[in-house]
């Protein structure tokens, strides 16, 4: 508790836009998040007053981050399950726990529970040799390989027409899983949080639109979408929290395919399939998260609109205009657009940040969002 | 500009709980607010990253806090006017500028120059002597005094009821001036903000609900006022921004009569009466602020939701429950309502923090709101 407020502190390992958005929300609760950053440049490090410099593979580091605060948890998937186990151990109070993070930071262990559980799955197996790919494909390619740990936007996955290309891969020594290419229709996203008591509350299912593997805009609510899919989105995405355990927010990334909803990745922290909720919903995904892990009463999911759609802002290439006339333009343009910079520098393809319309009709919101993601994209 | 992100750095003098807002604005614009804080311990050093310690009535501290700043604003009115002066005269970018600030700081200045300008204002005079007072009450008990500079939240406020009363208030030395008693319906707020270029955005008007010359409840809009009147309160504030020069936000506090409206009170800052736009108007007015004192076009002032009610969470007695039960226990009884807290230390009557809850019907919102502030009033 900090005790010049009366108020619980807790600290978030990792230092990003996630962070960044995370400490927003606690300003609101009346706390001042705690940042473990590696760097004091980094996105969250450059607006908290909280920050700690170490890094995540650091056990020390993170034993010291942990004392005084309420709860522990993270702004990405890569602290090692062996230092989490190692806090639980001490007694530090850290969300979600290291038997239910594996399950984000492990694809294999992933598809093996959520098989055990009856979730729907695609087609997959453990490749450790080119025999093995060969195997699975079974003539019919593409197939899709992903690195077990670490990938992240798009990194870590490739799409392989010949057991050959695998070969430069397998010899990494990287440990990878090989499955099948699912016909989708769309992406969708199913976001729930969950708190130690047990509450699970779930936001309306989302669309996502990918581009190179990078998530580049979130339609909330997914249009089209029968409510019994959706029902049956929120269900699954419920049941999972409950049987992995999860505290905090799960992100259940879903492929939709004729024939219904398939699991394609978790993600156990805030996730960009989330940020609409700063305004789109009446609790934003960030706050829920640290109501969860508070273990508050979780706060209401409804829409604050009817259409909601988030875009995010890519880095361009280099010249051009800067981000800051960049602004003055978007803001001239569309004076409703809400503006999230994570004041990350910008490199081709980094997510600099998001913009999010809302309004009554989706495809006037979506040409909206579209066109303010593109006028603060710099070198387009 | 932060050389780390591209984007401008705002200085607010002040620590309070509109810097901590402010704040929060300031890092979806990819910004970091630097803050004046008298103490660390403030509301706003509590969360911001760039917090220098320091008082407002030292000139030396102002003009270093300044260095590097795109633009300098304030949390509170209390910047001594030379102080202003000395910093504009060095090429400080100050807003709003001491000529406009002044019509905030100093009542007397205020009513003669909107008297001149042809604004409704109460009528008034400046006390020196009790027979000021006595002559003009000629009979009409009680009058008001107010103090001319200093005043904030009912202090520096006075209702007499006969000129032996005012034998203290003079005897102090303090200037004053005396005003009639407004026979008013109620009070409105017209809020608007304005840029160097000369942009004004007006926000709908509300209704503030005042207990003890303190703000408790902000309805928006204000129930049941006539379009005409709305538009005569927004144009009334958007004269009165232009006429004195203001940059940045310009709060109208105003009496409603059976005959009209009257100006009562000035504020050139982030206003209570202009919290409900967090969550309750597309852009927020630290948002707003901040886009004004930078020079970037407006943002959206449309309501969200057909009613909105913020509400002040004042501390109460000591004992009782903590803080943090309190807040399970709203969140529970109110997924709905969206809270901000400060930080504070909890002191009878003081504004700790604020409730706003949103939806379709003014009569169930405002019950909801004050609920959720009883809920969190320690005390009660």
């Amino acid at each position: 508790m900090d005790t010049r407020t009366g108020l619980p502190v807790v600290g978030m390992v990792g230092g990003g836009q996630l962070a960044r958005m995370t400490h927003q929300a606690a300003i609101s609760l009346g706390q001042s998040l705690r940042v473990l950053s590696a760097s004091p440049d980094d996105s969250a490090a450059l607006v908290a007053a909280d920050v700690r410099i170490g890094t995540h593979t650091d056990l020390a580091a993170l034993r010291e981050f942990a004392k005084g605060c309420e709860a522990v948890t993270f702004d990405h998937e890569h602290v090692p399950t062996e230092h989490i186990e190692a806090l639980e151990a001490e007694g530090v109070k850290i969300f979600p726990g290291s038997r239910a993070l594996v399950f984000a930071q492990d694809k294999g262990r992933m598809r093996e529970r959520l098989a055990a559980l009856g979730a729907p799955v695609p087609r997959w197996r453990r490749a450790e040799t080119a025999a093995d790919i060969e195997s699975f494909a079974d003539g019919s390619w593409p197939v899709v390989v992903k690195a077990v740990r670490g990938g992240y936007d798009g990194r870590g996955v490739w799409m392989l027409s010949s057991a050959a290309e695998a070969a430069a891969l397998l010899e990494s020594g990287t440990p990878l899983l090989v499955e099948e290419r699912v016909p989708l229709r769309r992406e969708l996203a199913a976001l729930v949080a969950r708190s130690p008591f047990g509450q699970v509350a779930a936001y309306p299912v989302v669309e996502t639109v990918q581009r190179d593997g990078i998530c580049v805009e979130v339609l909330a609510p997914a249009p089209g979408l029968s409510e019994a899919r959706a029902i049956e989105a929120q269900q699954l995405a419920i049941d999972l929290a409950n049987a992995l355990g999860v505290v905090g927010l799960l992100a259940v990334e879903l492929f939709e395919t004729a024939e219904g909803i398939v699991v394609n990745e978790l993600a156990m922290r805030p996730h960009n399939s989330g940020h609409w909720t700063i305004e789109g919903a009446r609790t934003s995904q960030f706050e829920q998260h640290l109501r969860a892990v508070l273990d508050y009463p979780m706060g209401a999911t409804t829409l604050t609109a009817p259409a909601v759609v988030m875009a995010n802002v890519l880095g361009g290439a280099a010249g051009g205009i800067s981000i800051d006339e960049r602004l003055h333009h978007l803001f001239a343009t569309d004076p409703g657009a809400r503006v999230h910079l994570y004041g990350k520098q910008v490199r081709p393809g980094r997510k600099i940040g998001h913009v999010t319309v809302l309004g009554d009709d989706m495809t006037s919101v979506r040409a909206r969002a579209a066109r303010a993601a593109k006028w603060l994209q710099e070198g387009s």
